[in-house]
């Protein structure tokens, strides 16, 4: 085909034919279309936009790019979360074993943070000797035996995608809706699941900043799930202040042991109950989200979810007692904190500042090829709508390189704010977007 | 500066600054920034456009990528003229030596034709031993000698341009009004000119096929002169048949030679007279147009302008008796014509059809690097409004290749459209877009 003519079409305002769409990806994955034509056609997605079937076979062009896992010889429902990304969210490392512990299976395969969100790989590789990196024999025998099995993002699956995105990165089309989606769902749908859970956030520390857009990428993803004969829901969610108390990865390693023994913060121990409560849904394992969530409250109550979470831990190189015995995790050497300025009510704590804040720490990366530091990051002894009296400690900072702390207490300071009035607590789910059947 | 930060400045629909606009053509000439940040880019500018200043910017940073002429030095006012494209549009030939004669110098340089439409280059180049390729002293000598010289667009002038036009041919984003502003005024600017008269063609046989978009680009044509401290005027004029009878580069010499003399069709002598007259007034030969349309006439009917476009042929190596004895040019072998299927008046010779049909004859280009054939093209007997009688001969097509005429017949025969009732000839000059001072 002419790719040019492609390009024009799109630019147009036209839409592709599913030929049309896998003869763009497949030719720029084997390298026969360069990158300047790419990104054109990048470009002119984002200004038009791909409908639901043009969409789909973007996704299925980008899956069909790599390979894809088959579990289906093992008997139950396989169901992953997925989020978009935010501050402070450790929500995959309670999920995963809760929903296991309910009966569903969760080949959960992740990535590594970039910006100010973390990323779930970063979190689980704080725990001394835990490895993602597993063979596909080893992820299905893992799985089998512990029902939830924890990977990471390689090359193998939809390359046309790491390709694509590299370009994006550079070239202002990542804010697009269908490249985004078609991102998102080729990695997941590789994953070999019957169900997915998508965490859409929305709100200041969140990718999709406004409602409005996180309601369209929510409604695009189950739209291409659904396509794809999978059962997705969606629920958007608020990230406007960091979700728990900790940031950073170790700390957020013992927030996940805390709220896997039943100890969780409020915000955190909600909505993965509500994620987990969908996975069971999309898993057959029960049509009552009310009944979904009592499995899931009684994972936690009976301490099985923290059982499975310390044997997927172990089966994958970790040592579990780091779970119960938290000095074994990597220790910050110095300790600052941020006391509030004022009395009254927290009215805000800027979930974007605070996650650059984090990580200037070291918690996080700001290139792809940045290490991270897993012992340093925030707690937060003060939520929103919490009283608080001048002088209180509302966060402290975790870090091993004082030269960098003095700039993150400004940036936090900055980010605090207090109100003299009452404030409530943000909700935390806003919407839920489900499967169109 | 951050390149990815520039593209998303203006597919955010922001305005560039200056220094954003210079950054980014100096680094890109230069290389280091690559074609897929520049394609993303131009495609940003396909959608949101640009401003006045940023045309204007965008124009002077490709200018600047080379070498500007400077004949200052001269004393008279140095005027060009510029066409958009259309099929048998040999007016240069003729209006270059017409003002040369009427007191102003013209520093024309060319390109080649590429598709349905002409270069005057390809016209010139049909004159045995002519030489377009004159070095920058010899372009001065020819120009104060003669009072014009005929030069090529070379890779020194403006070789921003030329990378990124390649770019924009393969990544469809060609029609977009700034970037073609900049495109045609920076190789124009380039020339050292004072006044500059456009003709911007639209209809089915040119570029524009629309008014709205021909008046759009000649406005900022216009504007972009006037913001570099030139005059500029601007013609939009009907291109839905071809200009004059003749189509095909020796062929348009011989027309032009007879315009020359005094002997033009009607739509070619009025087009030709219009722009010379622009091209007096943007000189200050005169500030009246009807007298400066006086004085196109009188260096046609005085013979001195075929003398001086003589006289700058033998100048460029050509052999000026070519324009006397036209057997001297490139003959074709073959003749075929095509005859009115029915009694009426001409109602439409589609120009952008007649053009591709003399391309598939060999007179033009369908690849930037394919030769031209110069003795082959198409003479039309009859012009829109003619009335005709079946049988009775509408055109001739010249050609050297017999495998390639019955192609061509039948796209000839299907342009020709024939009315039972009386058609007027479309109007030559639709608009006129004057200085903003």
């Amino acid at each position: 085909m002419d790719t040019p003519e492609i390009i024009r079409k799109k630019r147009d305002g036209l839409v592709l034919t599913r030929a049309e769409v896998f003869d763009f990806v497949e030719r720029y994955t084997r390298g026969e279309i360069p990158d300047y034509q790419a990104s054109a056609l990048l470009m002119a997605i984002y200004f038009r936009g791909m409908d639901r079937r043009e969409t789909a076979d973007l996704t299925e062009a980008m899956l069909r790019s790599g390979r894809v896992l088959d579990f289906s010889a093992l008997p139950l429902a396989k169901v992953d979360k997925h989020s978009t990304g935010g501050v402070g969210d450790k929500t995959s490392l309670i999920i995963a074993p809760a929903a296991a512990e309910s009966g569903v299976l969760v080949p959960m395969i992740s990535g590594r943070g970039l910006g100010h969100t973390g990323g779930t790989l970063d979190k689980l590789e704080a725990i001394p000797g835990f490895s993602p990196r597993l063979s596909s024999r080893e992820f299905h025998r893992v799985l089998e035996s512990c029902g939830l099995a924890l990977g990471a993002a390689t090359e193998e699956f939809a390359p046309a995608d790491r390709k694509l995105y590299a370009l994006r990165d550079v070239t202002a089309t990542v804010e697009s809706i269908p490249l985004i989606t078609a991102s998102i769902m080729s990695k997941k749908l590789a994953e070999g699941i019957d169900g997915l859970v998508l965490d859409v956030k929305t709100g200041s520390g969140a990718f999709m900043q406004d409602l409005e857009n996180a309601r369209a990428l929510a409604t695009s993803l189950v739209n291409t799930g659904t396509a794809h004969g999978k059962r997705v829901h969606a629920l958007i969610t608020g990230m406007s202040q960091p979700l728990g108390n900790a940031v950073g990865n170790a700390l957020e390693v013992i927030e996940s042991a805390e709220t896997l023994k039943g100890r969780g913060p409020t915000d955190l121990v909600e909505l993965c109950r509500e994620l987990t409560a969908h996975m069971l849904v999309l898993g057959n394992v029960t049509d009552s989200l009310d009944e979904a969530r009592a499995r899931y409250d009684s994972a936690i109550s009976s301490g099985q979810a923290l059982d499975r979470f310390a044997r997927v831990v172990a089966e994958q190189g970790g040592n579990p007692r780091a779970l119960e015995d938290y000095s074994l995790l990597p220790q910050a050497r110095f300790e600052d904190s941020v006391a509030a300025a004022e009395d009254g009510f927290i009215a805000g704590l800027e979930a974007r500042v605070m996650g650059a804040a984090s990580m200037i720490l070291g918690a996080g990366r700001d290139r792809a090829d940045a290490t991270v530091d897993p012992a340093v990051g925030l707690v937060f002894e003060k939520k929103v709508g919490d009283p608080v009296r001048a002088g209180e400690r509302v966060c402290i900072l975790y870090s091993n390189d004082r030269s960098r702390v003095p700039m993150a207490l400004g940036m936090i300071r900055e980010a605090i704010g207090i109100s003299p009035t009452p404030v409530s607590p943000p909700p935390l789910v806003l919407e839920r977007v489900l499967e169109c059947l």
